[in-house]
């Protein structure tokens, strides 16, 4: 007791929001830490050495068949979405878009690096020369890693110093490595679009740390914990962007062919599905009808979320149509509801409210995935469709959808507990008063951590001759 | 007369822009019927389905064959361009950002379920199960008819209701669906950019509309229909991206190979023209040669649009640039003269100005088409290529260049048709005082349909303490 | 002596901004030579002609290996940051967003056209008929010298008049043929992303017209010369559409297959590096460690400039991490003592600090590419990698590494060479008084050459009563 008080006094001191020396520190420790292990470990694959031509020639293969051609364009979508998706998504504060696109864009970076050594380590480990081999597909694969860490960045918005960002980034990376290896790998449960290894995850994990983190006095002094009019359009841009390039998401690391096929296509009419409902929801729900930017922004996104893990499966256009649906809906209420009730009673604030875009949604995928493979039967995919798709060989080669089922439950559990456990722990050492988070005064603004622009001000005409020019200036 | 008259009298009862029971219902009775709709009808394609594997090894070709990775990078340019390209295009007005960008996504995610379902029915129902297939481009497909409608949201941007763009987006795609269904599957005339089916269509349908929905009065309440110096800037976002993604719109379901190579180089280069004429001309027809923000984010595009239908033909680089040139000038010409000319005298508020971007260049577009067409010969195009590239093919096996030009002109004399019989149709309907529009005061204006930020007012600093930050939180 | 005085003397009589004859007739008479030349010299090439069926069936290949499908993708996301990209990164300052990203369209559209003509003459002109033949590789390498010019624009942004812009990008483009001519076919040097041909060239090229048009009094009329909130976000649009699409810049126009794979890792991890060290110095350099938007927007980028001509040799991705932590440290320290020195002791205004971003780095990309090229082997390469990767072969078929690397370190000095050499010529020329460049009071505002909307004034409510309508529409 006495312990966990002392904890408390010490996480309650003044707070300094200078990061000088520690921001730097970090960042040059970990840039040359990840050049030393990147000298030790990283190597190119196959097909992107400069082998490849004898490969190639060996295979009888046109340079076409190179795996780049196949999934490039989804990575460069893919890569549009972690970095103005998500850092654009975040601008709707008024007064924190610095933060928002420049933080995002810093933990992005660094994010990637440790995920490619990460997954490499996991995945792609070569035992013959004890290397990981990275291609295309690793560059997909650190993004979408890095996305499960920026989820959680949304919950913690505005009230975080970059140097706790990269903790968070650094613990999330890790848990999600293991975490993946564990359902992809051990308990070999599909997740195309990672509804259960990216979002389920992500958004548990954010949701602890802001948990841990919870500042009580926050309301008082939120008078920037809004948007204006400008703030709310230049997050649409991340939103659009999100939208658009999901179906890349969702399509980048399935199976060539039908495969990437069929997961884009199931993206796109589950996302067209989920603006239906949203805007109705919204609209029914305020004064006059009025549509509220927050879920426009936000729920619209949902759809794709929850198609993650079944968009490569047999799920049916109508399918895809049903789950944007209710995705469109609960999401929405959730922002209604859910996140005002998390942080009056749960002690949860949630500034993107990432748990009506990622975590339930996320939830909801890794549901209708376990429905969707358990109901899978060779006369709706062939037999040679079903063990293509469900990747029933080696080692489960006498896997049966049913029992496919069953363990992709087991995964999203994983998922959960991954995502809440982690948080847990590592928002308990973001607690820590060392990592220069802001005050509850200063939170929510850009002013702690960037050099602003001066700002002219708005003196009455009467006062200083030059008025017109000061506020044309803005 | 008395029946005009009272239908009038209808019409022009006092306004209320309450939609919280219209637009929610609108929104689920159409997203549910869309889901039964698409349980009966909508499958996947070949190229989509868990088959896949046991064709492609019957045809013994490779995945990479698969038409995704021939489409799929083009099917995204496009996908931007609908959604972030008119969306933000349309963001120029000061005060009606949301609605530009809100309701151009939510019209545009219905429109494309609808018009999957209503090319589907025309164009690729398997007679054999009577099921609609579908791949990737029939998502490019869906995207292009929904762009038609888009185009007839211009025209009446900032004087609707969300609930009157929903019903111009249902008659909207089924007029486009069996207009393109006469004009490219009976008259067999080709449109791969689409300036006769998606830009003339469109153009016309919008200004029909506009010209049945006329205000009288709107001249003397219009303090918000103009920009200001952040929403020029975001407009060019919308700009920009069409401009960048337009040699994929018009190549975008071109034939394999050299079809598509040369509609996107076409388009480039007729593009590139653009801009040029339409700073001369915007300058030279300015006081001091000082540019005009209207025609850069508009008239810099129609070529894009002119170029369409004749951008897989064989119309050659200097061909383009022609064409370019003509469009930039009468474009922006169109915007100096021919837009105020239309509101005075025809009674036709164009608030986008899509007369001089879609439907005057569409149709120039068609009637380069038809040259275009008549013109070819086997010594351009060789013996194969002129087969290929008009499909002179099963029931059309003898059809001559000279003959493929007139019914190029067909289509287009169609496409107008369709757009003004559709859009004074449309218009009269959606005049009818049940869809709950703005009064001519509230238009242009996002505050009837959208929860605004709270701006907090700019008060002097003798009256104020906070002034200061009053102003930096604009 | 007094030659020289009497051209000082032309060249400071008063400033007239009105370009309403002479931006038109440039623009009229540029776009009718293009016509003109395209009519004689420009044709499609093999893959994107009529024709192509033909050599495909004779070659027995499918239609997925036209060059398209191997640089489509590439080609749009080069064509995303050329217009949008260099557009927006450049919209920083608060009143000149307008002349950012519309001259960059101008300048890009107008300076494409040339260089396919004058690329075409020196590199693919087909002697057997007198044509240049295009193709999508075309495209690329046009939209690659524009971006020479773009970044020569950045120097003198705010100080030129468009009529200027358009003189500077006809040498310009005409100089980087040229130059590009004799790196790339004379001295046969490789240069996949440009460090050199594109970034040394266009840098010093810039640096040197900047000079050349040295303002004396600017300081004292600067007060438009910096930032606001919103034009700081605009910006960030520019630099994470450069940031993630420069994996595709530097892969454009690499070898097919394991070439253009290599090229994207190696850009994708020098620019993560970068990142990294950019905030770092950033950070370590101002008081209270804030970070400094300027910086953020610029200096994150060139890890990608300085990896360019390395990206298609064997860097190995611990030696493209390794670029990218030097060139982060270095360009951010470039914006923080090498700029102010060089505007006070060199009298080089460089408004974008393109020296930081684009002609340091570059140099650094010349010299890495020089390093890696002599120290490549047989032994790590693959005999036929090695010649694959340097292109051993006709005439440099007994070519060594370590003499390539000679090639390379002198290439890197022709492109020194013609930037500074051509720099100071164009620059001469553009101090002649015809040409409508603003006075120093002008510059940095969008009035002179820009028809701005009216911006209502904030009148304090005691004066006016329609306050808050007045604030809220900015």
């Amino acid at each position: 007791m006495g312990c966990v008080q002392s904890f408390r006094d010490l996480c309650d001191r003044p707070k300094n929001t200078n990061v000088r020396i520690s921001l730097p520190a970090v960042c040059f420790v970990w840039q040359i830490a990840m050049i030393i292990l990147f000298g030790v470990f990283i190597r190119y694959d196959e097909e992107s050495d400069t082998h490849w031509i004898e490969h190639r020639k060996a295979k009888n293969i046109s340079d076409i068949e190179n795996d780049f051609y196949f999934r490039y364009p989804s990575f460069q979508d893919v890569h549009v979405m972690i970095f103005v998706g998500f850092g654009f998504l975040m601008t709707f504060l008024k007064r924190y878009s610095f933060g928002a696109v420049g933080f995002n864009f810093l933990i992005a970076a660094f994010g990637l690096q440790w995920a490619l050594l990460m997954q490499g380590w996991f995945h792609s480990l070569d035992y013959t020369d004890g290397k990981i081999k990275i291609g295309v597909e690793s560059l997909i694969n650190a993004d979408f890693c890095v996305a499960g860490c920026l989820i959680a960045y949304g919950a913690v918005l505005g009230k975080v110093s970059p140097v706790q960002l990269m903790v968070l980034t650094l613990f999330g990376i890790t848990l999600f490595a293991v975490e993946e290896y564990i359902i992809l790998g051990l308990i070999h449960a599909r997740d195309a679009g990672g509804s259960m290894v990216i979002h389920t995850f992500g958004g548990y994990y954010g949701l602890s740390i802001s948990w841990m983190l919870y500042r009580p006095n926050l309301d008082q002094s939120s008078r920037l914990q809004g948007s204006v009019y400008h703030s709310d359009v230049f997050a649409m841009i991340g939103t659009l962007f999100l939208w658009m390039f999901w179906p890349s998401f969702n399509s980048a690391i399935t199976d060539h062919g039908d495969g990437q096929h069929r997961a884009a296509i199931n993206t796109y009419l589950a996302l067209a599905s989920t603006v239906l409902t949203t805007v109705a929801i919204s609209s029914l729900f305020q004064k006059h009808g009025k549509l509220d930017m927050v879920h426009i922004q936000n729920s619209t996104l949902a759809g794709g979320v929850a198609v993650g893990t079944a968009a490569e499966f047999m799920l049916m256009p109508y399918g895809s149509l049903i789950v944007g649906f209710l995705c469109g809906i609960l999401s929405t209420l959730g922002y209604i509801y859910l996140t005002p009730f998390m942080e009056k009673y749960l002690k949860i604030q949630d500034t993107c409210g990432i748990h009506n875009l990622h975590a339930m949604p996320g939830v909801i995928g890794g549901i209708v995935g376990a429905i969707t493979a358990a109901a899978a039967s060779e006369t709706v995919y062939g037999k040679e469709g079903l063990a293509n798709t469900f990747d029933f060989e080696g080692s489960f080669k006498n896997m049966v959808p049913t029992r496919q089922g069953g363990h992709q439950a087991a995964g999203l559990c994983v998922a959960i507990c991954f995502g809440v456990g982690g948080g847990i722990i590592v928002g308990c050492i973001l607690r820590l008063p060392i990592w220069g988070d802001p005050a509850d005064d200063n939170c929510f603004d850009d002013e702690p951590y960037w050099e602003l622009p001066e700002e002219e001000e708005c003196i009455p005409p009467i006062l200083q001759y030059n008025n017109h020019m000061a506020c044309k200036d803005m």
